[in-house]
């Protein structure tokens, strides 16, 4: 038996094993990454299938908005003249993306696999069923829409930044694979990359006057009145089925692979708004909730709303919800030194230092089995309080007691998350999402 | 001559004057608040008209909301109790508003006033013209409203906050006066109180393809249908008339009394619901813009947003913007701490201290003839840089780059703020409101 094969048949997803090697007869004791070392002893990676998911360019979605209020092309063509020069720029980055898409294709053609091409908005469950693997092909935002429909932990997904010039892709390969695509086809065939799961949150709702319906943000023609009918639909079986509705939890068929968003109201502004309407601009009304963590007591909050992130979701939207800049950091020790009746001085590096290490606190590996929770822009007056704005959790508990409010999955789907509403949000080992790791 | 008139002839607005008191022939130099000082002196404040306006309670709200979807009295009652008590709660304080509104009107009838009571979906610029004094029965929301249709800087503005357990009510009269209102009129007609005149912002937007059309979020019944129709318009208009709408700044018709808030897209969820709307969902998408303070350098920035507050709104969503918890404060002394490898204890008393001072510094006063900007969730990366996050301006210049972006003023009124937008925002002490100091 190989070390090699020795090793595979020893790991079991643990985080820490002590090996024999038989040879040397040398105990070797590994942390973490086992299942990584595992994976690297597998055949290589050799999908006959491949889906490849498109982003819509700004280009792209510039052209839809127009056509919607009727402008003949001429017309689109003038406007677009009209607003300057940037126009030319969105052309530009269209075609950017257009060919490392063309790119992408001919490199797994070459490979003999089987490709199809899909655009966001064509992207459905079929999709899923059919690939072997998916490559998400746009940018980070294009990865959560991919990951969104994939509830599968053996299926893969890669993604490839086709505008890295303009696009953080951190979800994405290292860029230079962008315009070496046949590269990292061989790495992935010779077996040299590592499997990166990334842990996921699973969402259960339950409480009065719930509304499971989902409002998918990457749907297109949703029309009022179809919400309406959805809402009325729900008030009708809630009223009917009262004992149903109120006491299970229901699973909603979601995962969060970058963060839970619960806050005052967007999608309201569709059904409601013609009645108080500023009540939808959800930037300035607070949201009003009671969270508990891990078990612990209820705690009633007011704030600018409630994120709960994955190691993957801790470097995106999280991130920069706690990131303090050094403006702010050189001002607290400043007001600290004088405090504390210190003469030293403050250096500009100093401050960075701190400010660097502090927002390296901010973020936790991907594979990780718990979440970050993070209050935006805590309220605190007579009424709320607020113990901690922001720590670990397993389990978090959130009761909503806002007026229109909804859960944000990814920026992606909402769900209504008014008063009476309680959500359960935790992690379970089944939802991970397995994504490539490749070298730079 | 007496005194008070000597000074009550000098007072021209001045933050400074010297005064020759001719009796004792003493100079005095008085700063700040001369004006207020000549208020004193005037005969009191005896309005014969007064405008109540009067909020919207959330029990009317969720009586309104429902009533779109269609459902009876009695369905509505039955919905109202499967969301559990707290809607009994909300008819408790829908009562209590009410009756609180009441005793103002009944407190100003007793004083021969002719009073109009005015919901808030009924305030207009005839309401402003008739009365000599305006009430705003609610919160600060309604304050804002009422303030909103306000631009002559003597119409007196007073606020009253009708649910003083539940609202903060900073731009109310102290809270003793919700149940003793007959008080506060005796001490305005007797002339024991001050003039707070409140510094607003004013707005000019000018660049390619501006949309000067207001979005009044506190209007209802604004479809989709005409939302398109002022949008195919002003595409018409922009397209006829180049050299127009192009050159010439266009003082927007709003003053804003605690902020402007710029960022993505709020509006377009509307408009544009159809295509990519997961781009309406403003909490997740950064906002791209160049800023310019006091006719500095433009600065590339990509954040969840801008804001520009005057003294009045430092108290208000900028100050929960910047403001920092002690967990974070602590955290960043424990660190810095450590860099500078002091070995001084760090008492929980002494984190709260510094906490405090540094809150304590993002606020000031709404007299103030200028503003702050604060820069919210700032993105730094490669491509964009920020010298400051936050910091005083008398004059602030925005371009947008946004896809489907909007300006909101005072969370009430949004225009749309898309790539190819200039707006300037400035200060106009013409722009004052003249709001009521009653000491408590």
């Amino acid at each position: 038996m190989t070390y090699r094969a020795f090793i595979n048949f020893l790991c079991l997803g643990n985080r820490a094993v002590t090996i024999l090697n038989r040879s040397s007869g040398r105990l070797l004791h590994i942390q973490m990454g086992i299942r990584n070392i595992a994976s690297q002893a597998e055949s290589g990676f050799n999908p006959a299938k491949v889906a490849v998911v498109t982003k819509m360019t700004r280009y792209e979605f510039e052209q839809q908005r127009y056509r919607f209020s009727e402008l003949s092309e001429e017309d689109l063509k003038q406007l677009l003249a009209l607003k300057g020069s940037s126009y030319l720029g969105l052309l530009e980055r269209h075609n950017i993306h257009t060919r490392n898409v063309e790119h992408i294709v001919e490199s797994l053609q070459k490979e003999g696999m089987e490709v199809r091409v899909v655009k966001r908005g064509q992207y459905d469950e079929e999709t899923v069923r059919w690939a072997d693997a998916i490559i998400s092909a746009g940018g980070d935002g294009t990865m959560l829409l991919v990951a969104s429909k994939v509830f599968n932990k053996d299926q893969p997904v890669l993604g490839v930044n086709t505008d890295p010039e303009r696009s953080e892709g951190h979800l994405c390969l290292p860029v230079r694979y962008t315009h070496a695509f046949p590269e990292a086809l061989q790495k992935l065939r010779r077996g040299q990359f590592r499997w990166q799961w990334r842990q996921r949150i699973r969402l259960h709702l339950e409480g009065t006057g719930i509304n499971p319906t989902p409002v998918n943000l990457h749907e297109q023609q949703l029309s009022l009145e179809q919400h309406n009918q959805a809402h009325r639909i729900t008030l009708m079986e809630a009223q009917s089925s009262k004992a149903c509705s109120l006491s299970r939890p229901y699973l909603l068929p979601v995962r969060g692979l970058n963060e839970i968003f619960i806050g005052e109201s967007l999608s309201s502004r569709v059904k409601y708004k013609s009645f108080k309407p500023h009540l939808t601009l959800s930037l300035h009304r607070a949201s009003y909730y009671e969270i508990s963590v891990d078990d612990g007591p209820w705690e009633k909050q007011k704030s600018s709303g409630l994120s709960i992130c994955t190691g993957t979701g801790s470097k995106a939207w999280s991130y920069n919800i706690n990131k303090l800049v050094e403006q702010a950091v050189g001002e607290v020790l400043r007001i600290g030194k004088a405090q504390m009746g210190l003469d030293i001085p403050l250096s500009q590096e100093l401050i960075e230092k701190v400010t660097d290490e502090y927002n390296k606190s901010l973020v936790f590996g991907p594979e990780e089995g718990r979440m970050i929770f993070s209050i935006r822009e805590p309220i605190v007056n007579r009424v709320f309080s607020s113990s901690r704005q922001r720590g670990f959790a397993n389990r978090v508990c959130v009761r909503s007691r806002c007026w229109d409010a909804c859960m944000v999955v990814d920026g992606g789907t909402s769900f209504e998350f008014n008063d009476g509403a309680i959500a359960t949000i935790t992690m379970n080992e089944e939802d991970q999402l397995r994504t490539v790791l490749l070298e730079n």
